[in-house]
């Protein structure tokens, strides 16, 4: 059986158990179709398929080529583009699997839609700003762009507002409130295009991991929002870590020792295998010191002894999205031990805090296949 | 002919006159073997090619497989790992190409040492450490660690030093003193190693973009570093561009406008398709609001419009090592116009600035062939 410590470095690790507790504590919040799991955040069809078999088995998307991966995999029972796209051929290459696939387009301009039209996407969801400055039509053009698809023959499934602006708000009764706000604005934004669109207009899709669990089933307007785009939930990392979300951290990056001097040591873990746009990563029970392009320099905390040359070390990235779309495979493994540095000495020896031997097994490799556009 | 609005973004382009400028302006300073060009900064064999042609002909690698990557290119007559590896299958699969390539390893261990020799490499290269805390051995221990490699059968070549603290010192006189200080320490060391090991040490190797020619042949120290490891300086990027040096930047990442709002417009090139760790890219007449995963928010400065959807913008990188690790090839242009904001309409119709149609035309490919580890 491959261990951790056997793995080629970096390597992507998933704690398969933390994994299954997220992917659980999401399900029971947002069950089967009520959440769709955005791709983008792992980019494999593998983890996907996961998700598919507890019962999401309706996907967002960031980029053509999710889709089509998706699609391929058999996975396109029901996918969403949730971005704008002009371009003709990815839009023709959708299109193309229609037989098979369900693929819905967001548009949120004229020409989005025309395009979407004239290459023969058949179903299209308004994008509907909600407050961030980025893709999305401005609320009251939204049943006009619908009108306007109709008119083009196109099938309006509904909206969707993503209020990225909100996901990191620290306190939950102010990030209820603003969420609610923004809500507010998408639902009444729905009522108007399904007043364009007819029976077939159903879909209200919004927010992520940062706000899964404020659609309120009890307030008249968060409860119809009917289903949330969430992705990071099921890995992790230790910029939404730090927001007091129920989900832990499940995704690491494995790292060698390969050089150690006096004070400090360095991985050959560095920032072309690390998401570096929410900052450095962390080491548990070290301090990081900086990251080059195939480095990181650390030393450990509390005096405790540096790692010697060959051990590995678990470095938790800050943003895990970004992270895993700069690897070819992520290593699931059984369990992965809560310390920042092991060695083979500690693998095959004694385990400390009642750990077992196959927690550093690798028990499948889920291959990153959707990466690039 | 394919023209940059024609290619599907984002994309990686090369301006061709530029990228040749800076090999030229770089060859004049160092010609032929006083440069070891860096691989990791491209990780593209194909581009090596072009460095190759004009005399560079020994490279430097981060990584196993660029060192592999290139010697099954035919680019093997030379080839530095300056980074150290306690891997024992990428050791050997190195070793294995020794017959064809010559191969260099970076030793700072008696560990790095002891593998490199057990797994077959045949050359090494002492790393000391002049002044960053991360890989090679203290200087003290150089002579000595260069003694015990010569007592396991291998053949030291020399030393190597990265002084990578001093390249963005923004005084020259402030960053010369220092560099000529951090390469006393190295020549002394190469001093130290020669005598252990005879005649066939002859490498003294340092330095990169931002001290490319602070190795003045009059110095009595400085004249003696006799390989310059620099990468970055043929293309670019925005944070070495601030530091004055001459070297122009050659690397764009295309976008296209896939939706505009009343205030900002955003572009299809987000934080998956950017090195992200020295911040937010620029885009020239432009001001960046933020970066999402698969966007760029941004308004135009100047009171000048925002462009249409289907513009094509050009983003300047702010560091381009890890953004070309993100792409899959790379667009050679012959000439890249000097605007942020293309539009088709400016392509094919009158073009600014004297320019001719053929400054969009895409003249080559170059693979990324060298990515991961």
């Amino acid at each position: 059986m491959t261990q951790i410590v056997d793995l080629p470095t970096p390597a992507l690790i998933v704690d398969r158990r933390k994994f299954d507790a997220n992917v659980a504590l999401m399900s029971a919040v947002r069950p089967g179709l009520t959440l769709r799991p955005h791709v983008k955040a792992h980019k494999s069809t593998a983890l996907a398929h996961e998700l598919a078999k507890v019962g999401h088995t309706a996907f967002t998307c960031a980029t053509p080529r999710e889709i089509i991966g998706m699609a391929q995999a058999g996975l396109g029972s029901d996918l969403l583009l949730a971005n704008e796209t002009v371009d003709v051929q990815r839009l023709r290459a959708m299109a193309a699997l229609q037989d098979t696939a369900r693929i819905t387009v967001a548009i949120d301009s004229e020409t989005t839609a025309t395009l979407a039209a004239e290459c023969g996407i058949r179903d299209v969801l308004i994008d509907v700003n909600v407050g961030m400055p980025r893709c999305g039509v401005a609320p009251e053009l939204a049943a006009a762009l619908a009108s306007f698809a109709v008119s083009l023959g196109l099938n309006v499934r509904g909206v969707m507002g993503y209020e990225g602006h909100l996901m990191a708000v620290a306190h939950r009764d102010e990030q209820r409130s603003k969420v609610r706000a923004a809500m507010g604005l998408l639902v009444q934004c729905f009522d108007e295009v399904r007043a364009q669109c007819g029976d077939d207009c159903t879909i209200i899709s919004a927010g992520g991991t940062g706000t899964f669990d404020l659609y309120d089933p009890s307030d008249p307007v968060l409860a119809r929002v009917n289903e949330v785009q969430a992705g990071s939930y099921a890995l992790m990392d230790s910029h939404y870590g730090s927001l007091n979300l129920p989900f832990e951290q499940a995704l690491y990056v494995v790292g060698t020792v390969i050089s150690v001097s006096d004070g400090w040591a360095v991985i050959d873990v560095g920032l072309k295998s690390l998401g570096m746009d929410h900052g450095n990563p962390t080491i548990d029970g070290a301090s990081v010191w900086f990251c080059s392009d195939e480095h990181i320099t650390f030393s450990m905390k509390d005096g405790r002894p540096l790692p010697s040359i060959g051990s590995r070390v678990l470095v938790q990235p800050a943003h895990v999205d970004p992270t895993i779309a700069l690897h070819e495979v992520m290593h699931v493994v059984d369990q992965i031990p809560m310390i920042g540095v092991l060695s083979r000495e500690t693998t095959t020896g004694e385990i400390e805090k009642g750990a077992t031997i196959t927690e550093r097994q690798v028990i499948d490799v889920w291959p990153v296949n959707l990466r690039h556009w």
